[in-house]
């Protein structure tokens, strides 16, 4: 297999200005120099860049705290290793929800530099949410001090699946009017830097075994239940894409043959019956104004009997459907997230019934089930992984 | 990941006679090899022989044709490295059934040298098919003239899920007296040769992937219908084994929650609808004799109204189940075997309506569904290939 995921990235199309090539350059370097330190002359040849052109830029690097230097001996010379500060580097993650926009700063050595989130209207255009994003992440820089330039590159999340071949968004997002937008080409040309793009519930799983307490699993699946219901796999150690990208659209197994009709175009698929959205159109009859996923939580945990039992009706139907996927793939560990993660047991308790309803003995028995520890941050902190990943930057 | 599957192997645990060890070490320097031809001085280095061991293993195989030399220059000496002859070295394939027995002498070069199946009666004990594989493979070498030091090693499929963790036949076989049987460590006692074994399922995939028209296709999934319902997964080009070994279970997907009860202890599995053993059943009825699979592939190519129902019955269910697989793990191809693949088009035309109608539009519409070519071959070929796997030898 390819340790690499197929996520495409591109150099942005019109580096433009003075200023602009200089940062590209400087993302060359440090691109670089996240393989280990090296010498100006190594650079030179790695990057395809002038002596005169390193020379500057390291000089630049130097002066800002990016890098520093340490005598070696090189082919018998003695020289300067150029070695990057391991918070002189500096990876985006950039989750965006169907109502919301979180962006995290995080140093190559795993470390949270600054992170924020804020609320996007229902509805919003593609252009609204990256021009949000581009507002949020500057920021967040400026904030922290931090120039454009120190920024290695921007891991970006999408509740919906991202076909691998074009790169575009694709049918069944949670975010319908961002159905066709290639959003790297859009987000390259506007951060001007490396974007990679990944749905969200790859990246959550990817999130659980750098940033989470699963590091070092190797079958992982992280299921986000929200508006949709997907799930993100890590398959022998590496995030699993399938042939054209879209995978673990659980959301769509049929549980019931004749049930209601999903978005789609599928009917009684786990959706239909699990979803924040079903939950709260259940929950919300007689309401002034539709509930929201914080008000199950609330209501749940405040034993509203109503609530638990739609809760526990949602619980076992996931359940039931992760019992045939534990089946299929026999994962080590399922982590359960998304804005119902606060019911904790009061969720996990009926899918692990239905799992150990509907799963093989042995597998029902070897699954371990829990819930994100990560909460609304595994998405962000899994894009700004997946930077360090393309960069070939382990967690240590 | 790592690109080796775990099903682990030991060296034969009572060495015995001098011939035994003599043929023990000329394995040895056959595995070593295997990775590319070598002087005696580097097979001594490579194997903890001795050089005089080596020397006259060494003459044994060239005399015997299996390996020949040719002169090199090694460290500014001239010297000779011996290489394996393509024809030389054997790998072996076991496939396991409930009623059958198929053994395949392979070469490394992925010429199938002889072979040949034999009926095993129904609920046949372990010890009795171990005992009939040995004598099949002793008939096969000897009409072959071929020594038993020439073997590698043998694969050995098991129509059941293997528990990796303790290599044993796990609950839920096909062959019920099987369960619990440590059949690595009866083969390798009996055999005296290196033994890998694996699930017929998973080696109808690795079959698939090496012998037959998918070769380098990287994320396939190989469905056995038989008896039972089960898949073998090749994901990121790689055979896929999961936590404790046992994945591709499809055929305890649930289709009726309120269904007839599996031997796996749930309710509606699809086994309950689609294997051969349910169909049969379905069929039998005012017959004199219970019907065969391949009764039901003669009845249905006649048109045989019941049957073609059945059929079409049974395909449905297997495509909403394989729907839900598209779903999480996007395969390139999903390739049907199994005794029924004669059905061709009357099986597959049911399962690929079930595939559109239950998958992911985008899903349904990139998976490729094909009926395997090689036919009951399958299984025997893959456990060859995994000999060669392990070996590290990739098809030229």
């Amino acid at each position: 297999m390819s340790a690499t995921p197929r996520s495409t990235r591109s150099k942005p199309k019109n580096p433009g200005s003075q200023s602009a090539l200089r940062q590209l350059n400087q993302q060359r370097i440090i691109e670089s120099l996240m393989g280990g330190p090296s010498t100006q002359a190594e650079l030179a040849r790695q990057t395809g860049l002038s002596t005169a052109t390193v020379s500057n830029i390291v000089k630049i690097m130097l002066d800002s705290g990016l890098a520093s230097t340490e005598p070696i001996t090189s082919s018998g010379r003695r020289a300067l290793n150029v070695r990057l500060n391991s918070n002189g580097a500096v990876a985006v993650g950039i989750d965006f929800g169907r109502r919301h926009l979180r962006v995290v700063l995080a140093s190559l050595s795993y470390h949270i530099i600054a992170e924020e989130s804020v609320m996007l209207p229902l509805g919003h255009q593609a252009e609204e949410g990256i021009q949000a994003a581009v507002v949020l992440l500057d920021k967040l820089l400026q904030d922290s001090g931090i120039e454009r330039s120190a920024v290695v590159g921007a891991g970006v999340g999408i509740p919906g699946p991202i076909d691998r071949r074009t790169g575009t968004v694709a049918q069944g997002a949670i975010l319908p009017e961002w159905v066709g937008i290639n959003i790297l080409q859009h987000l390259e040309e506007t951060l001007r830097i490396p974007v990679f793009v990944d749905n969200d519930a790859n990246l959550g799983a990817w999130s659980e075994v750098t940033w989470g307490q699963h590091t070092g699993v190797s079958n992982l699946m992280f299921l986000k239940i929200g508006s949709g219901i997907g799930a993100g796999l890590i398959l022998n150690g590496a995030p699993y894409y399938g042939n054209v990208g879209i995978t673990g659209e659980i959301g769509h197994a049929t549980i019931h043959e004749q049930g209601l009709v999903c978005r789609c175009g599928n009917r009684g698929c786990l959706e239909t019956i699990a979803s924040t959205t079903t939950m709260i159109e259940l929950l919300s009859r007689g309401e002034d104004r539709p509930l929201t996923p914080a008000d199950i939580v609330r209501k749940a945990l405040n034993r509203d009997p109503a609530t638990l039992r739609v809760v526990d009706d949602a619980g076992l139907s996931v359940g039931r459907a992760l019992g045939n996927v534990a089946n299929l793939i026999n994962p080590e560990v399922i982590v359960v997230g998304g804005p119902l993660a606060g019911l904790g047991d009061l969720l996990l308790d009926p899918i692990r019934r239905g799992l150990v309803r509907h799963a093989v003995p042995v597998i029902g028995e070897t699954t371990t089930l829990t819930m994100s520890s990560l909460g609304d941050r595994a998405e962000a902190l899994g894009a700004a992984a997946l930077v360090f990943q393309h960069a070939g930057i382990r967690k240590t």
